[in-house]
Parts: C-alpha cells; structure tokens; sequence
C-alpha cells in the first residue's frame, strides 16, 4: 500500500472516529481535538498528492492488508506516545464482526471436510523454530532471557503443529488452526506490513496413498475462496520434484538450486528478462543454463501441458520428473471429480520460498485485472500499479497472493528424530499437506468493499426505551425477561434518559426493534413494540401496542426466532 | 495440583494416547513407546502415593486448572528435548471441542447483553503495563530487545482495553474479549501453574447512573457460571469504599492500608486467628487496630447486613462509607430485578488485590463442600484438602474462585492523561466497571466431568464406505456431492481400503451415519444408508438401500437438516 493510500485510509478511519463521537454525544473538548486531527490527517493527504484519486472505493488493490498498519503509525505522527507496539494494532468492534464472520465460514468448510481444531502456545523453544525458515529465520521474535528457556514467538502455524504432531506420536490428524504469528519485519514497516497477524492453517497429516488429500487441499480453498466471496481467483499448481529436475537437466549446479528457485518465484511479478538477468548478473548462472530453465518455467496450463512435459525427452529422462508428472495426472484426475479442475493452474514458474516442501506446491491468487500485472500485459490494464521506470511496487502485486502451501512429508520427521534418543528405533516421518490461508488479505478485501455503516458491530435485537418519566426499573424488568427468554437485549444505563439519545442510540447501534413504554402503557398493561428499519408500515413505524403478556410471544414472531 | 494428582492426570493423558494410537492402527513401535512410557508414569505414581487414590474421578478437587501444566513436564520427566515452552501446553482436539463450546456460551451470554469485542495485541508497549499491577509486575514477560520498542506480553485484557479506550478517545462502549495472557510465574510452576491462559473479560465503559451496570455485570456473571453449568456458586461483593472506610475507622495508618488490605483477602482461605495473627506480627499492626477490623471484615449477608453497617454510627461518621452503603442499597434494588439477588453474598473480607478498583469489587467462588473449606468449617467436610497441622493447600481452595472484577473508575484516565501534551485540557475519565471469567478454570470443571470417549472433537456427519473394490472415485463423486450440500464427509484416503478399517474410523471418530457402496450398488445406482448408532433397528444396522440420487435428502432427513 502506498503512502497515499495508507493516509487515505487513516483518514477513512479518523472520519468514523469523529462520526462515531458525535452520534454518541461526546464531550466537545473530545469532538474538537478528533475534528483536528482529521482535518490535519486531510491535509497531509492533499499534500501528498491523493485528495480527489478514488482508489479508496473498494477497488482490491485498496484492499492490502497492510493498510492495517494504521493505527500505530497515526498515534505516532500526532506526537502521542500512547500506541500500541509497531507493526501492531488494535481491531475495532466493527473490523471484528466481519473478521469473526470470515473464521466463522472458514471453520464451517474445514469442519465440513472433517477437521479439528487443536492449540498450540503463541511462544515455542526458540530450538523448535530454529533452521526452519532459511533466510526469514531473522524475522523470528524472541522473549527476553529472564533466566529459564530460551523461547521466541511463533513465526507461523505449520512448524509448531509439525512438533505438536511428532511430540504426540500422531500418526493421522486432519486438523486447522486460526492463530496469530509473529514476524519482526524491519524494513518493509515502511510499507506498513505487520509484526503480529492471523494465518489460518489447514493440514492433512498421515501416510495416504498419492495426491488424495492433497487434491482436497485444493477442493478446500475453492471453497473456502468461493464462500468469502474474495473475488475471481486462480489456484496456481506445481510439483517440487519436476522443479528440481527442471533445475538438474538445465544444468543448474546443486549449490544454486535455491537462490535459483527463488528467483524463478519472482515471474509472478517481473517479466522473464528481469529475472534472467537477476540468475546472470545477481546469482552468476550461465547464460546458456539460464536460457534453458527460462524454456521449462514460462510454461503454464491444465492437464494438457503434462503431455507437453512428457514429450520433452529430456526432462523425462529424470525420474523425479517422471514422478512429479505422475503425481500431477492423479492430482487432475481427482480434482476433477472434486469439481475444482477450472480454478486450477499449473505454473511452472510456481517455486515457493520455504524449503521444506516436497511435493505439490500450491498458490492462490485474486485475478483481477488490476490486482495483479501479468508479465503478458504488464502495463495494460495494470498500468496505474506501475510505477515509473517499469518498477512495479510490490505491495500492491502481492495482495494477488491469498493462500499458499504444499507437502511437506519431512518436517515432523525433522522433530521425530529428537525422540530416537530413546534407542527405539527409526524416526517417524509423518507425511503433511496443507493449505494457509492469507486471512488478513482475505479480510482486507472484504472488508474495503462494505460500507462502515452498514456492518453491524453488535447483536443486540431490542432496545428497551422509556417514552417519558425513566421507569428505570420497568425497563430493567423488560430486559430481564427479554434475556431470559434469550432475546439480546439493551436500554440505556441512566434513570431517566432522553427519549430523542435513546432512539439515536436505536438508530447508530442499528438495533432493528424497540420496545416503547410510557407511565400510561405501564398501568394499562401494554408495551409498543416499534420498527427502527425504513421500509415498513406507518404503524410499526409508530409502534404497535401488544399486551405486555405477549410482549416475548410478539417479538420471537417479528424476529423470526421459533417458538 | 499437588504433584501427585498431577501424576495422576499425566497418566490419564498418557493412557488416553495409548487407546488412540491403538485404536488408530499405529506403528507397533510407537505403540511400544508409548505403552513404556505409561508404565514408566504409572510406576512413579505408585511411588508418589497415589495409585489407589480416587480423586481423579472427576471431582472438583481433581479438576483444578492447573492440571494443564502437564504435557511439558511429562516430556521433560522422560528425558524428550520435544516439548512446549515451560507453563504452556498444547490442547488436543477433544480439548479444543469442549473449549470452543464454553466459548460460545460466554460470547452467547455477551452478545445478547449488546457487547460487541476487539481484538488487541498479544504484546503491548512496556511502559503500558508498568505501575499497574503492583507487586505482581514482576511477573511480567518481556520480549528481547532486538532494537527497537521495549515490548512485553500482556498480563491481563484490562489494561489493554483501557489503553485502548483512551487512545481511541471511547467514551462509551460495552466489550468482550477472549484471549491468551501471559505471567512469568516462576516458584508456582511446581504446582503446575501456566505461563500462558486464556482470560474472558466482560466490561462496560462510560459515565453512566450509578450502579446499572454494575448490577448488569453481576446478572451476566450468573448467567454464564448457570448455562456452562459449573455447580453451586456465590458471587460475593464488597465496595472499596466501605472497606476503605473500615480501615479508616480501625484506624490503619495510611501506608498499611495496601498490606493490611491483602492480608483481610486471604480470609477465604485462612481463619481469622492466622490473619491476625499476620497483621499484628508479620505487618506491625497495633492488636487493637487489628481487633477493630476483625469486628467488620467478618461480617457477610444480604441487603440486611446494609442495615447493620448503617446501625454503626462511627463507621457512619466516614463520608465514604456512606456512599459505599448507598452504592450497594441501589445494588441490592437492580439486582432484585434481574433475579440474581439470591447468588450474592456481600461479604466484608472481600478485598481483591489491584490496586485499580474504585467501587463494587466481585468474586464468583464455587461452593460445593469439598472444594473450599471456609473458616467457619476449615477440618469438616474440607477435611482432604486440609494438609497435616491444618495448612490448607493453596491450590486447592483456589479452584473456588471463577469470575472476578469491580469498577475501576480511573485507570482509562491513566492512559488518558498522556494525550493532555497536546494542551487541549483535562484528562478524560472513563468509568469502567467489569468482570473476568477464569475460563481455564470453568474448562477444567467442565471437562473433568466427561468421559474422554463422549466428546467427540470433529463434526463429521457422514463417512463413504466401499464394501470392496476401493471404489474410489465414487467415493470422491459421493464426498463432493455431500460436500455441495453442506453435509459434513469424510472417507479414506486409500485406493482400497479395507471395509473393517472403514468401520472402525467411523467407530473411533464418532461419524453418525456411513454410505456404503459396492459394485453392485453402483451398477444398480443405489447407495447403503447405515446408522453407526448403537439404538437403531436392524435395517438401519446394516444399511438402509435407496436411490443414489434421493441419498442427499433421505440423509438430510436423517441428520434433521432443513431441506
């Protein structure tokens, strides 16, 4: 997200703040100082450059999750040193309602496929985490050394269910997992990218036969994608083994493979002489090597470019080729009765960074025009995201990405192996594949398209409202009654509030009943029951009057809630 | 949890993994090691004193929290370096299934008392925390300097939230939060206590009519403690003003008052000889002085006791005792109406800790005999838990207390006064009152009370079985079908799985309802509907035939799915 962008935000954000005061009857000095702070936030972004761009209507690429470095940032430049800690922030009771909508659809599916749920600490032995991530390791967060263990706050989800698997001698588990990590991500705080966020996990652990489950890997984040309602997407394929004897039968020399592999993940957003360029220039490959892998990675397809694969001798001759096509015919032909064959692309360009993949790789990408230059067309429809100079900002291509993962057959065996100390023989590898999904990319979007007003932050259905004279206790009563019946329930918290702040609070808290009284109603025994939404008849507008023995009876009907 | 009853506890878990790795087909070796290690812990029982004992039967007593220390310890006393950071554990799936459902119930609760929630940072700015927790601040867990921020692990959700509120310029909102805290609690770890917890916090913020929400706090704390149905509680209350007064009055210097004051909170636990017997000797308190208080702090009752209290003219002398009574007259008045005024007991010798309660103090305690000997019964029903020479084991009687709080009218103000640099006048006071439920305890209650094998940890409703031919496809063609229509489903992950190793997933997983397929079935396009119940007729023992394309709605009927 660019430093407009993020500022267009704040000020989206500083604009609630103010109308969220002022509906709520703050206190002026309050209103005053957030108003300042709102016309200065204006102004910074008049200067920037971005007052009158309309980038901020919900288009995706306003839609990173690295907006969310907000908060932090905007307590800073007011010259507050009340914040919370960089690269953190706090969620607000509106974020939270949709992002508990979004775990909620993403349980469902999972739990649909048969997963559990375990949990792991948010801090492991600091040994556990070690030599896991290459060159990321350097992002890892440690506790201070307050005498004891030395610990370090969890990088991300896989590793620490990788131990949980292999310290509990599991052999078979099927399980997700929606958890905050850590990463101490110096340099790109500038882009706003966060230090504490959510992944959300889903593994399949057990020794199966070929490609099932990972094909339901693939089935899961269709659906999963599809029910959110993230936007037209592709599920990017390739296999780690055909990746490497693509890097062998080019003639990449083993000590290259991986800065090779990294630089041939970078096709997603540089066209290929760029990245030519990085593996000659950068990395010191051969030209004529390079030119080689460049004629294998470009490819991409369905089905039909694994005949492609098995035409080329060549790379047939290797075995871990004629394995990776192998695995990818059954991989096709089960996504195909799963139903999942349209979204899938199989990209040999796809490498992933992390090492332990040994597999099927997987990675799922919004597809919107403006989301994310292809190399074919990297400044036609996707012209704005580039910057001057053809340099593409990354921040905006990456919000492309929205899940990733792969198999990973070694990792618990990595940890199993701390157990043969016990003389009992070999470690036990327990086979994984599994799925991570970017929950805060998936939320950004989500979110970035509703209107703040119209996300409901609460639950409550009744509002307990006194027309005249408090009746605080009358009211009380009501409540009481409403929540024992199990109706979710509020009235204001003074003796005798006004009649107008008790309907604005209706009206701001977007509570779709209340429940009038007035001394009169009280002693004829009625209650009003009146509709706060726009479109409905005069009276239920003005409030129908029901026995107050019915009140419960009356509501459940309009609420729809079964008797 | 005395460290055998925390040896018992490892060697039920220790059993429970044995039954699933056998159950689950496991590796032999796994098995072998798994069974060695039983024997090893049963065998250390045995020399701890406690393989004949009964009191892992799921009595209260058993069911203390800190019983969740164990997997870290268990590994560590077999010689794995694979373990969990010290004071934290995994939780299994069975674990997280029950959890999860208590989690609910509470949100439920929340929710229809009109909370909405929010998310903060696990870790927060040092400087935050500092100067709120008193003597306990040592407990507090600092992340590693690695340039930047001094940063540390939240110790509570109350601090953040205040920190949250002023920095957002709240001045009203109702909010619930579920979330992990961490305290660094270093000698108590040999009673098992955690380093890592979760903590549920219910509170409300803004300047409203006294006594309101401090009586709705109380209703919501009943009833969440009735609908997880934890037993028999009381929530006892004070008011920090009378008690404020008492000291006062007792004539308690100045500088005592925050000693003095713990030492009156360990009454619940301690006769009132022993406190005494602490204030005069260990404190330095005239014995005169410390006679006065014993006078008050021993009383406990109803809204009658308000009566008493206003019967002693020189404690009815103190402004502040004054306030404090009428505080409670209103409290006594709102909780009458939500029907919670007979789970209260005001009780004199409650006292809480921190430092940053202003008014109402709670805490919910659970009552049945065996879990709390109170002073008036310390040797009698409570005799068990009484360790020789009459010293109660701490962790014992601790299990009794479940929800706590009060309100805290200044601590927002804390947080609020650093914005007054910007000169825009006084620091903003929010008022805040709110109760914190000890989740992991309510968890251990709850769980201790099922049998592991009636929890079932997945939501699978349905399991595709071929009777023989593998019949995968068709399976795959089953599974998507169930899948579109929302029906939870599993199968094997094999080509040809064996029909018995089908059955006893089913078995073992607790999957309702299983569709059999066989060659036959296919060609004639019928499927086998089969109950996996034990009560069911023979027909559905064996499988009910129907039409393979009536399958979805003869199992929605079956599963009482809507149609």
């Amino acid at each position: 997200m660019s430093d407009v962008e993020q500022l267009r935000k704040q000020v989206d954000e500083q604009a609630l703040t103010v109308r969220q005061l002022k509906s709520s009857k703050a206190d002026k000095e309050q209103v005053t100082e957030q108003v300042a702070l709102l016309l200065a936030l204006k102004e910074k972004l008049r200067i920037a450059g971005g007052d009158n761009s309309n980038s901020s209507s919900g288009t995706p690429a306003a839609a990173t999750p690295k907006a969310s470095g907000g908060n932090s940032e905007a307590g800073k430049s007011a010259g507050f040193t009340l914040k919370t800690a960089k690269g953190t922030k706090d969620y607000t009771a509106k974020e939270m309602a949709v992002r508990k909508e979004i775990f909620a659809t993403l349980t469902e599916v999972f739990e649909n496929h048969g997963a559990v749920t375990i949990d792991t600490p948010v801090f492991e032995l600091k040994e556990i985490l070690m030599g896991k991530y290459g060159e990321d390791s350097k992002l890892i967060y440690d506790l201070k050394d307050q005498g004891g263990e030395e610990c370090s706050l969890r990088y991300d989800l896989t590793v620490p269910f990788a131990r949980h698997v292999a310290m509990n001698g599991i052999t078979n588990i099927k399980r997700y997992q929606i958890a905050k990590v850590y990463r101490r991500d110096q340099p790109a705080m500038t882009k706003g990218r966060m230090r504490e966020f959510y992944q959300c996990d889903y593994d399949i652990a057990g020794a199966y036969d070929a490609m099932i489950p990972d094909a339901e890997c693939v089935r899961v984040t269709v659906e999963v994608l599809t029910r959110v309602d993230v936007g037209p997407f592709v599920v990017k394929i390739n296999h780690r083994k055909i990746l490497d004897a693509i890097f062998d039968v080019a003639g990449v020399p083993e000590e290259k493979v991986r800065m090779i592999s990294s630089a041939v993940d970078k096709l997603d957003k540089l066209p290929w002489a760029d990245v030519r360029r990085e593996m000659v220039e950068d990395k010191g490959l051969d030209g004529a090597v390079a030119d080689r892998i460049g004629e294998y990675v470009q490819l991409r397809g369905g089905a039909e470019l694994l005949d492609k694969l098995e035409a080329m001798p060549e790379l047939m001759a290797s075995e871990k080729a004629r394995e990776g096509v192998q695995d990818m015919r059954l991989f096709f032909r089960y996504a195909a009765i799963f139903n999942v064959v349209d979204y899938v692309s199989l990209d040999m360009s796809l490498a992933r960074g992390l090492d332990y993949y040994t597999g099927i790789i997987y990675e799922a990408v919004l597809v919107e025009e403006n989301v994310r230059p292809t190399q074919a067309q990297p400044t036609a429809t996707g012209a704005k995201e580039v910057k001057e100079g053809g340099d593409i900002d990354e921040s905006q291509v990456r919000v492309g990405s929205i899940a990733a993962g792969g198999r990973y057959d070694k990792l618990v065996g990595m940890f199993s192996a701390s157990r043969r100390t016990k003389g009992k023989g070999k470690a036990a590898d327990v086979p994984c594949v599994g799925i991570s999904f970017g929950i805060e990319r998936i939320f950004s979007v989500v979110y970035s398209r509703m209107q703040s007003a119209e996300v409901k932050a609460n639950r409550t259905k009744v509002y307990v409202i006194s027309l005249r004279d408090g009746l605080l206790e009358e009211r009380l009563r009501i409540a009481t009654e409403l929540w024992d019946c199990g109706i979710a329930t509020e009235f204001a918290y003074k003796v005798k509030p006004r009649f107008q702040n008790q309907l604005n609070t209706c009206d701001s808290e977007v509570i779709p009943w209340a429940v009038l009284i007035g001394s009169e109603e009280v002693e004829q025994g009625l209650v009003k029951l009146k509709s706060m939404a726009k479109d409905v008849s005069a009276e239920e507008k003005s409030g129908v009057a029901v026995k107050r023995e019915d009140m419960v009876a009356e509501l459940k009907k309009r609420l729809g809630i079964m008797q």
